[in-house]
């Protein structure tokens, strides 16, 4: 069903909050031409420090919706981490350099820093070519949700009703607004709709301080541009390369500091200072010199909070994102990533049942998937975190954390936080039944990057550029070489099969099947061998949807997907990839049923014109 | 001297005609402070057709100026040729595919189209930036030249008289510009200026006649989305992959058309039209079938005419530039990218003399440098194009031009045809005395591109990023391994011999050299092995300026630059790039006075304070 301009007071999903979660979230709705508002508290975004970390996976991410290049054009990456430890002649020295990240099948296998208000603005940017704009200073003030039952279970219903109040208008204006849905990704430990909603959270304050500084540095450090872990016997520096000469440096700072507050056990900022920040970085990285030049462009002081929410979303129409489920250490910069992964996971699903194209279960999902990932955020936190306050091992202290300890963490752990590793568990959303015939392509994670080639012009393509975050399902047919007859010949039987109407290609379709759909066929064979129009006219919509499994013109990049995958070229194999670009169901020519099943676990085929 | 603000009637640089070529001088100059005007006699932009193929070399270029990315996010990139010739059964078959450009040094080894209004639009918006914009429809109605050798010789002198009259208001309103330099770089084979200056042509109109139109093919044919030359009984056809679904034909028309006007020997465009240019287009390409899909997006039906004016300048004062200087068939594509590299070539002279920094006589080596190219370019044009008209080789036409032939043409010309082999000959500017200390880089060609990493983080870096189109004289210090003590002592060396006051660095350097040269200090050094720390201070004003010649963390890209450059590990070299990209001398370290020498040979002191 088409989505009706609602008056706006009624709005499909309302968002409260418009940091990373929210504004991801909204991007994505506004994009799928869902109607959506935004509000936040703030008078004015932010515009420099906060959050400032982007993993490989989110990168990709943000690439989906087009967002990555200028990402990475504006923000710093950085590719190498420096270890330092005590010296046995007093101050630091280095013990080792490595990757900044281990993430091998990552397209962007580096991290990239930029300021929160950077990400932000890629959002808000993107939405303005929507005329969708966040309102601010906006607060909500109640949240109340229908109790009928009916009005629960109709996507069309506006089952949630919100009371805004305008902050800048010299009455408090307040309006009510009546939503289909609504998302609370509003701050962290004080998210007001986690508290508005009654929903408890689990995990305690720690007593581990820190402070952050983002400067310009003058300084004889060698390894100022790289991520360095500095674990010296004054205390803990980690160092973090920003945008342009920027630096951030996240200090722990002793537990018996006047900067907390003993009787409230809250920071008081009035006692401390970027200059005592600079202090103690300035001790724990002796030998070496460092001072800033300029202006302290952001600094804070915090104690660390871990905590998950109890549970995601109330009856499946409100949900809370980002730091209103989970809040943890910022050490592994995993903060904002996870955030914007919540709504990334959330926007498809949504947008599917606003539009009636799924059942309203398909909403479950999202906690069954984001809040095992916040689970185990917090648990990886509380190691990573303690191996961090502990004093270095050295001669006086065997005790303490070894080098080697401290890199088999991160080692072991790259995949979760690359979030490349992060996998999804099998739900009506992820089927592994036939894990076996893309025996590298693990069901529940995300769809691995590869070079291609487009078989009608040899013109190089990754994967990933064409499974964009449009809330398709990409039905990715490797056909394997399509110059073996029988190969040829079980590529027509599929079209044959995929063309009825018990297909989910037609049940699903919502009438025009790419409306829902996106069919590549990806061949094994040589560029050379064949030309895009042997494929047959089922699998090719468009010229560009022929992609080959072969080298470039020049060999400077293509080929080796299929083993890479662990797909017989003789066999071939169907690989379906959700909107969010995870790997949904995998299935062999002959079990395209089970492909059907899948879908009709979750879709609902289009009413009766 | 710092460029005056100079009223409107009188301006730096006046630039006639606002095509590629126009437009690429003045957004470079007004990048360089430049006060420039830039007239064009078309009331709006083009915006469809005309010019559209972009060679490897004008991609680089276009980058260098911060263009490229959005030039190929626009365009049509194409990796693939593919060649078709009689068949004997009939019709035509596919002799042969390969590279549709062989340039393996290439930072971009393909060819991209887009339609030459979309070309201008780059330079309009990035000059927009500096609110320079074009001022239409406005013509220049008389030109001359003062002959007052003072004023010649005075490069803050305005010896150039120019009456401009704008047609759009309603008395036809004129003004004059003084102005210190002149372009002409209006429109091809009836350049007003060239007219002006009484400059001749050397060079006739052919007898050849083609058909252009750009559409949206519904086709069969195989290589639609490939460079695509067909020689068939029919005819000769070329297809080029435009973006988007376009594509662009050009076909040869016969001779005894009825196109062509018997008495003027012109086109008689009323004669002919698209339907009749797809006629002739669809049986060429028998077998297959080609029908358009909607509109013709543009067509033309011309004449090809080969000319070279007989002098690029006047005086050095008054400088033609691109198709006023030099027309010639379509069909390698080399129009809109000689044009926009001949006021490549000319804007960074032109920004050195009106700053005081370069001598006058610097301005000679634009026609030198240009006007030899723009003859080799026509008398490649002329055996290309026979080749194109001929009939092919078949049994019954044994003399007409073999495949073979053909592609062995467009193999020998690769490096032309790209423009990256392109050399400009020994001159103030080139001098190759010390050529055999970096043996592979050719003096007088393009600066190769090649990955780095900077030392200091271990990020991948082309070389070419690091070479933009600032203005400025790249000086890069291959200084070798530095972990190798004679190394870095030679290092240190030459760091003292540069900073005396005898060196190039200070006598041309305009009181801060970084105003003039940007000086980096390449080592082949393993990145784990050094720090950034460890280069003298001399030639690290920042930590961005020290590349290593290797590999990135993850094995990707890098490495192998100094065997590539025919640069000594041992030895090193000083190589010195000119602000538009091309190497000006390269020398051993213990020949720095000849790089001394070498910009003395041009340059000047800046005056006394």
């Amino acid at each position: 069903m088409p989505l009706s301009p609602a008056p706006v007071n009624k709005v499909d999903v309302l968002i409260i909050g418009a940091g990373p979660a929210g504004l991801m979230a909204a991007n994505a709705l506004v994009h799928a031409g869902v109607t959506v508002r935004i509000v936040d508290k703030k008078v004015v975004p932010v515009t420099v420090g906060h959050a400032d970390g982007i993993h490989p996976r989110t990168i990709e991410i943000l690439q989906s919706y087009g967002l990555g290049e200028r990402l990475q054009r504006e923000g710093t990456r950085f590719d190498r981490a420096a270890f330092y430890n005590p010296s046995p002649n007093g101050g630091i020295k280095r013990t080792q350099r490595t990757e900044a990240i281990f993430a091998p099948t990552a397209r962007y296998p580096f991290l990239v820093t930029r300021h929160q208000g950077g990400i932000e603005a890629l959002f808000r940017d993107s939405m303005a070519s929507k005329d969708v704009f966040v309102q601010r200073p906006v607060v909500a003030t109640s949240i109340e949700l229908s109790d009928s039952r009916s009005d629960l279970e109709s996507p069309d219903a506006y089952p949630v009703k919100i009371t805004l109040k305008h902050l800048d208008s010299e009455d408090g204006d307040e309006e009510v607004v009546h939503a289909k849905f609504a998302i609370g990704s509003d701050a962290g430990a004080h998210s007001w709709t986690r508290k508005a909603l009654n929903i408890g959270v689990e995990g305690d304050q720690t007593t581990s301080i820190w402070g952050v500084v983002d400067i310009v540095p003058d300084t004889d450090f060698p390894d100022i541009r790289n991520w360095t872990f500095i674990h010296s016997n004054q205390g803990t520096l980690m160092n973090i390369p920003r945008e342009g000469d920027l630096i951030r440096f996240y200090i722990q700072l002793s537990s018996d500091t006047d900067f907390v507050n003993r009787e409230t056990g809250r920071v008081d900022l009035t006692k401390a200072s970027p200059d005592r920040i600079m202090e103690a970085a300035a001790k724990i990285m002796q030998p070496y010199r460092v001072v800033r030049v300029g202006n302290v462009e952001w600094w804070t002081v915090y104690i660390i909070g871990q905590r998950v929410a109890q549970t995601f979303s109330v009856k499946d129409r409100v949900f809370i994102a980002g730091d209103a489920c989970h809040t943890h250490s910022p050490k592994a910069g995993q903060g904002m990533n996870a955030s914007m992964c919540d709504t990334h996971n959330l926007a498809w699903k949504l947008s599917y049942v606003l539009r009636g194209w799924a059942s309203m279960s398909l909403l479950k999902t999202y906690e069954s998937e984001r809040l095992k990932y916040a689970q185990d955020l917090i648990n990886f936190d509380k190691k990573w975190s303690k191996m961090f306050s502990d004093k270095p091992q050295s001669e006086d202290n065997l005790e303490g954390v070894s080098h080697e300890e401290f890199l088999g963490m991160l080692a072991s752990q790259s995949g979760f936080l690359s979030g490349i590793g992060i996998r999804y568990e099998p739900s009506t959303v992820v089927n592994n039944k036939h894990q076996a015939c893309a025996s590298k392509l693990i069901v529940g994670e995300r769809m691995t990057p590869r070079d291609f080639v487009y078989a009608a012009n040899v013109n190089p393509v990754n994967l990933h550029d064409v499974l964009p975050s449009d809330m398709r399902f990409k039905i990715l047919v490797f056909a394997g070489d399509i110059k073996v007859e029988a190969s040829m010949k079980r590529l027509h039987a599929l079209g044959e099969n995929m063309g009825t109407s018990n297909s989910f290609l037609w049940r699903f379709g919502q009438g025009a099947y790419e409306k829902v759909f996106d069919m590549l066929c990806i061949c094994a064979t040589k560029k050379d061998d064949m030309d895009f129009t042997d494929v047959p006219k089922f699998f090719r919509s468009h010229w560009s949807k022929v992609l080959l499994d072969d080298t470039d013109m020049y060999g400077r990049s293509g080929g080796g997907a299929y083993e890479a995958y662990g797909i017989s070229r003789e066999e071939g194999a169907i690989v379906v990839v959700r909107p969010d670009g995870y790997v949904g169901v995998v299935a062999p020519f002959d079990h395209v049923d089970d492909i059907n099943q899948y879908f009709a676990s979750f879709m609902l085929e289009a009413p009766e014109a």
